[in-house]
């Protein structure tokens, strides 16, 4: 059905899983072939106290992905099943010094939780033991940053995105100072973790918004495969790899205190599921430019097929309509690209609805204005998925690089 | 850590996953095995469209558990990871007729759902592709049942429970006439399957309410590991096992129109983890009757130990405290049992809080009254574990025996 390439997820994802999960491996010949792999996967088989001794290569509960690394982890890590995502406004008397010690005590806890061992102060430590690739990425917002070092150290697209026509933007989904992206492949161990990081932080921040998100689970499709949101569409095809010779360029910040971070964008994006069904298959096909059946785009066979967006049918008109996702969101600046790591929602309905359910648009990029903005004044000006789906929240942030061992998460910034 | 033995979800949990997830074991060698066990367990490799032939056994997406048989699944299944509870008020409209028609309905797409088959109307029929171990379980309100069948057709015990001191009910969390438990191990199944029986049922029935609950990641845990809740409890260790002499009396209802059905119960309960946090975890065992690093009771060391009520502390204070939960759960009665299949829940906070977590009490037994109340009861006379706990929703369901291939959940009712 799919392709075996995985541009959605970066081709490590093949290797790492097919290794871990098919259970043809285990202990140290697994240990060993995922570290020539680890410079991009960042997994490794599990270290959790009483899992790994004790389990086989099939149960995916102990695998682990590094925390410390020249990047944060969870941003070229496969998504995992499960993502929360906590936004804390500061407390008015956070200033530099509590900044700092706030980062440095969220640091050590999440490393050691990414790890699968308990929090410091965890109050029910046997949670922590099934880490499940849980991945902890930290985001700072422009007033934590000016907090912590000056308004001059604000990058100049850390702020809020320019307003679109098609936003109906809600405070309560929108902004925030520091941000929590909490994922793994086991919803319990996000819960845990989410609970343990916000009790670290509860002294110095409080709690904005949470925004919940979840993908197929861990081993139910082929690795691999690209995801599918809740319109049925393959979603994320064009997504460039952790492998492709410019996505280092894309992602990865290269100056000041957010050299080798990046910006995070969050748009949280209502989709009318009702209206969509009112629409016939051959419509849901060109509003995408790609069909619903594989993904592949209206002018070929397979997923990864190219789009010919020159191809004319028969009568003279576009195969790939002018107004579609595809052609509106591709430019021809090979700069004005971004790596996405989307995640669905589904919430109880209210008011007679029978759902409330979207996308938690999540997208990585070196600069948010240059890369990200262009696109999307493109699918304000012109999309036909507009007609479906409304972006209700919006937040802006910049991840800041990874750390050593001995550091901490903001040291660039904080230290 | 935990034992081999399954009382909290069935032994065949452990022979069906073992088969299924281990990757040793594929194709008609897979389905031949485990159809020695499919009386019990339900379970065989998927029949998903376009997934089965080309996946590895390892892959569990296309799982599926068989829908028709004399009971409904989604029971004695062992636990998926995500279940989705949605409560529906029928319209003032929906007679007789209209409820055959609803139910007639509903059975033919719950069936397709969970055999990896599009509902009938479907309008994403490729998210149907991954089953995952999903089922559908339906339930009965005492209005649906009178409306059907009349007064005289209701159970004794379909009612709302007695009101319990501990009790801080909301009506936006209890009672309702019509129940659908969805259940998978992929929280997009649920979501998709939710809205394709919502849409169903649309045009009979309303949403009252709707409760998503989690337990661990299929594959995340040795099969057969007993849940632990979000206080860190390992919680169901006492249960009985599908494969236990007395669990069919325990569970099946014997008369009438519920013969091969059961009772169904719901409790949302609150857990205060911030309070729970305050307590040293000597308080928290003896709160119990456990420990928390295994679950075994104060006076043994394995999970499964029975329990010594007897046992003295050397100043003569019962080792087991009069007032831990395991005790005061336990009945002298052999009769006074009920079958639990629990999820935990975790909410967006609000208001300063950083949790809104609790458990999703979920238990089927033939007969409510003289099973779960007298429980019930006892918990609400003195119980230590309710300084940390509160019942906030509480519905009962009667759940109509399973149906053949031919007919439809509620004909024995409605027929």
């Amino acid at each position: 059905m799919t392709s075996d390439r995985t541009p959605d997820t970066g081709r490590t994802g093949v290797s790492r899983r097919g290794l871990l999960f098919g259970g043809a491996v285990a202990g140290l010949g697994a240990a060993a072939a995922v570290g020539a792999d680890a410079l991009l996967s960042r997994a490794r088989p599990g270290r959790a106290p009483g899992v790994a001794s004790d389990t086989a290569a099939s149960i995916h509960g102990g695998h682990t992905v590094d925390f410390h690394g020249a990047h944060q982890a969870g941003i070229t890590t496969t998504p995992q099943a499960h993502a929360t995502f906590v936004a804390l406004d500061l407390h008015d008397g956070t200033d530099r010094d509590a900044l700092r010690r706030m980062m440095q005590i969220l640091t050590e806890d999440a490393a050691r939780l990414t790890q699968g061992e308990p929090a410091l102060a965890d109050s029910e430590p046997e949670l922590g033991a099934v880490p499940a690739r849980l991945t902890v990425t930290f985001g700072f917002g422009p007033a934590l940053v000016a907090r912590a070092a000056g308004p001059s150290a604000i990058p100049e697209w850390l702020r809020p995105l320019p307003a679109f026509t098609i936003d109906r933007l809600e405070p309560g989904w929108s902004d925030g100072d520091l941000l929590l992206q909490i994922a793994s492949d086991d919803a319990f161990t996000v819960a845990h973790a989410t609970r343990m990081l916000l009790k670290d932080a509860r002294s110095f921040a409080s709690v904005r918004w949470t925004q919940v998100g979840f993908r197929r689970a861990f081993g139910a499709e082929k690795p691999g495969t690209t995801m599918r949101n809740l319109f049925g569409q393959v979603d994320g095809t064009a997504n460039p790899s952790p492998e492709d010779q410019d996505f280092d360029r894309l992602v990865w910040a290269t100056d000041g205190w957010l050299a080798g971070g990046t910006g995070f964008v969050l748009r949280r994006t209502h989709m009318d599921l009702d209206k969509w069904d009112r629409l016939d298959r051959s419509g849901r096909e060109q509003s995408m430019g790609r069909t619903l059946a594989n993904g592949a785009p209206l002018t070929g066979v397979h997923e990864h097929d190219e789009p010919d967006f020159d191809a004319k049918t028969n009568v003279g008109f576009p195969v790939i309509p002018e107004f579609s996702h595809i052609r509106r969101a591709r430019s021809e600046n090979a700069d004005e690209r971004i790596f996405r790591r989307a995640y669905n929602y589904d919430h109880a309905p209210s008011g007679g609805e029978i759902s409330d359910s979207g996308l938690l648009f999540v997208s990585f990029q070196a600069d948010v204005t240059k890369q990200f903005v262009p696109i999307q004044r493109r699918l304000d000006e012109l999309d036909l998925l507009n007609e479906w789906t409304t972006p209700v929240g919006s937040a802006v942030f910049a991840i800041p690089p990874g750390c050593s061992g001995g550091g901490y998460i903001g040291e660039t910034l904080l230290g």
